[in-house]
């Protein structure tokens, strides 16, 4: 196993989760920055020792599969290199998680290689597990997408959703490591910081996802606001959906106990979700309440940015793509 | 003027602003805990050195103000007991900031003097400023309220509130001062709590409010929900507004200049607005927003939940009840 | 294996670690609280489902280890009633760390059991292998002692502590599970909270560990002061030692490799130790640098307060009682 | 008055006292970063509309005092151009503090401006009022020496300090606005970083300020250890002293008393400080005590670190050096 871009937070836990994982072994690490100091030495907390090689594509040996966790655009042409060696991607960047080229293009800028959009599979395991296990390129979903998606698509699929906003909130690595006066402690400890308030770009992806499910509804429109508030790991995305119909608390509890009582990794709780019970877990906590005062419907959903929201969810598609047990190394 | 109540977070602020304050004079101050400690000793950052005395009301000497701070239930007695003597009151309990008996009732309990409703002012002094300064009882309002309120008062006021969802983050002081398994920090650190989900009982202050303020919408159903951040000042209001008709960024700019610009309290912002800038100020940051993609408003709205929240609005409002300029002693 | 106490935060992470590892099997748990309810009711993140029973020692059943997770004096009892059963008891209370009586009974009243003193093996491992392999009952240290005797062990072995200063840091979780204003986030947070300045009962337990270590110095007396910081797990311990001779760099470097390269569960580290890079892990990471200045020598330890400084050492001494890897479970 | 450095932390909190202040004039605030930007759009919270300009010292105008916030070596020569013009001085940076220009240049460099050091006055009003009263260059001390001083100075003039350990704790913001992995929150947030172990800059002018007072102790040498702990403002310091002869807490608390009774800004508790209590005010609180169990006396400094450790002790420097009351602008 490769992973491409270890020193940011996705590919370094990735790293982290893959070296200490049963069955998968990590033949090397690369990164742009930090070349030849062993990752140790930049995250201590993971202790890989491996050394961070730089990128050299004509002396990877042999590979069958690879994480990649580069930044969108600088991913896609890596991507399709190791692709055209054989090698079997799981990506972690916005390059392939949108079906819609235009989509993209209107988001992110030019598409450096969209002749392999049509290959990509979408890797959320509870909704694409079999397409994943085949796949040569998984795209693995953000954080946003991943609790958002799996608190709507039981919803969804009932063609249920007349209107929504998603109300988000995040810890601060989900900003990532670059070192800015967003991240400083003196500024978004005590503080909340809501951001991209009316235009945030991991939108379309919840749309796309949610469209596809729902038969009845193909341009659905999310009102998505995301937040940071003071803490390092974590995620709570609050859905309010205005059912298209009435439903009743029973009618939701059987929902999604239809969709999810067989997942290993969602759980449905009675009370709400919190962050700190799905901490550097792989899980995802859904709580779904109806209010009978506006005849809406509530679903929280909580789970770790880091983990369930970018590199444990990477663990779990690549436990499906290479014939292991979707829960090795994650529990 | 005499705190009665002055132990919890709420009263104790309020007696270290009336104590700072250059022209009123704190007669008094009482609890029903710490009896004949030192306020200082309680709360050594507030410098107020006067004895928490217990309350006796026929004791009290000259008198021409007080600020009642007890929880509901508690507090309406001793606001009759001082209305009964004269004294003009500032109320910070949920006692008399509902118009409607039957929505206390519903929410509260059987009310204990319900009698003092007619003559009770809601102490949003941006709403009510005339009212106030003659008013002999003013029931100042919660927190939630007073973002929300705020936030939402020029679109309720054009009729343009079709449908409203209300997601509200809240520092931990917001829970009181009482030390609970949720306010412990192993809980409330690293952690995103959401709490009454469906049902919080401050929605119907809200609601007759906003209700208030239309003049087409006399039953608006606000789907609001709060959730504790690990910080310990400071609130975040996001109001999700679906308008009753399409409107441009430049009309929601206008309509809010209008409302606000000549407001001492108020603030517009052209970035989203962050409860940090507003710790310990009797100041509202409010940052409108159109979606282009959904046609919603998005309104933020930040305070510090203790002062602009609670204590300092009561000292705004004795300002205004005692003939003084608005800002005296919250600058 | 019992778990007795596992609704505190000691005995529910010994549960959790327990539950997971590979070749323990939990038999039961038990509480003084929260009886009849799953343990993954209380502490939803651990998610282990067994249900809280109140402890019967007649209805045990086969057993041949246990985790005693009481506060002091109550947990005494408890562990002479499982000894009598020839049940192998890693302890986690106070009542069986001091060797001598006269210091327990001058910290914590009278004791119980003191029968049970001289069969009782304090466990840490890094000091007492051997005996922790074959002892009935292990007094795990609590997390205080463990980060400094660590820190200090190689000094006292060589003779090199005249005088003692420690500084010790921690995080909330270490002030119990219990509710109060001392842990209330409205307190704890953006605040430093030194406590016990001059008197705290785990001085003792250090000096006497210390000591027994010295060949020169049998009345070691240590000047030491904790406090909270505002996190929740987490302990860092600054040792500042004056040494009894001038030492150089070169040789304390060589004396701590000497002592600890061999060890699976102690980092030494060329940067000052940091407490994130050892959260919910048994590892200890101790930083040592000579001041040129004063020539003071100042040892930095860092460990998990939950973890390495109670209920993973247990575990760590479990492994050792019966026979496994030491680090099984633990990795 | 100028304000000079307006930009940083320091600056930028001395810009907003003076703005509120009854009785300065802020003319002109000036940074090397931001220039024409209001500085209220940089620190919306401090809401002081003034426009940042360049320093241009051709065309200042009017004006008899500044406060100069520079880095080290880059002050010098701003303070040296406004002493030329007559301007009196309050200096934040570390440039004028230490009386031994080889002191300043082992640390610092070569200093850009050594002929000014005789006239500079060391601002701690509490040992040197009358000084700073008649000085034209005053400089402030940094916020370790502030606190350390404090706490040290009763004991230093009775020449009581026979051996001393400062341990230090600060929030986030004494690490300066300047955006690294350092004050990243991921980095920050759950964690203690200790840094400068054994060689920090602020040692030396502790030492030199201790041992001017004390008649019989000229080459005191400091133990100091700095720490970052998560919070944003706030500063404890734990002192650590082995007296020269034994003392009682009665004969330790007359000396406290003595010295700091009549002070408007030290408080003497009887509980141990925190920094809670002290943060936004120029408050020191001091916590005394004696070991019975090593005979060693602990002295426990809590202020805020951008306050009494920095800006707010400027101001009220300079209110002494231009006649007015010591406490204008601070209560």
């Amino acid at each position: 196993m490769l992973v491409a871009g270890a020193t940011g937070f996705a590919g370094a836990l990735a790293a982290h989760l893959l070296w200490r994982h049963p069955r998968f072994e990590v033949a090397r690490i690369t990164g742009r920055s930090e070349v030849g100091r062993p990752l140790d030495a930049v995250y201590p907390r993971y202790r890989v020792p491996l050394i961070i090689e730089e990128l050299d594509l004509d002396r990877l040996g042999e590979l069958d599969g690879a994480v990649v966790a580069y930044p969108h655009a600088a991913s896609a042409p890596v991507v399709a290199a190791l692709r055209a060696r054989g090698v079997r991607v799981c990506d972690l960047s916005a390059d392939f998680r949108l079906r819609e080229l235009a989509t993209y293009e209107r988001w992110y800028g030019p598409h450096p290689h969209p002749e392999l959009l049509p290959e990509a599979v979408y890797g959320l395991a509870e909704l694409h597990r079999a397409a994943i296990a085949d796949a040569g390129l998984v795209a693995t979903p953000g954080c946003y997408p991943t609790a958002s998606t799996l608190a709507l698509a039981p919803l969804a699929r009932a063609g249920l959703i007349a209107d929504l906003v998603i109300d988000a909130k995040q810890g601060l690595s989900g900003a990532g490591r670059g070192a800015t006066w967003q991240t400083h402690f003196s500024n978004s400890g005590e503080n909340i910081l809501p951001y991209n308030i009316v235009h945030h770009r991991h939108t379309p992806e919840i749309e796309e996802q949610l469209s596809e499910l729902d038969p009845t509804h193909p341009t659905l429109r999310v009102q998505f606001t995301p937040h940071l508030v003071p803490l390092d790991q974590g995620e709570l995305v609050d859905c309010y959906v205005t059912p298209t119909r009435p439903v009743t608390q029973g009618e939701l509890d059987g929902m999604y106990e239809a969709a999810y009582s067989s997942e290993s990794f969602v759980e449905l709780t009675s009370q709400p979700a919190e962050v700190r019970d799905v901490r550097e877990t792989n899980f995802c906590r859904l709580h779904v309440a109806l209010s009978e005062h506006t005849g809406k419907v509530v679903v929280l959903s909580a789970i770790d940015n880091l983990w369930k929201g970018t590199s444990s969810q990477a663990v779990q598609n690549l436990n499906l793509m290479f014939g292991m047990p979707e829960t090795e190394g994650l529990l």
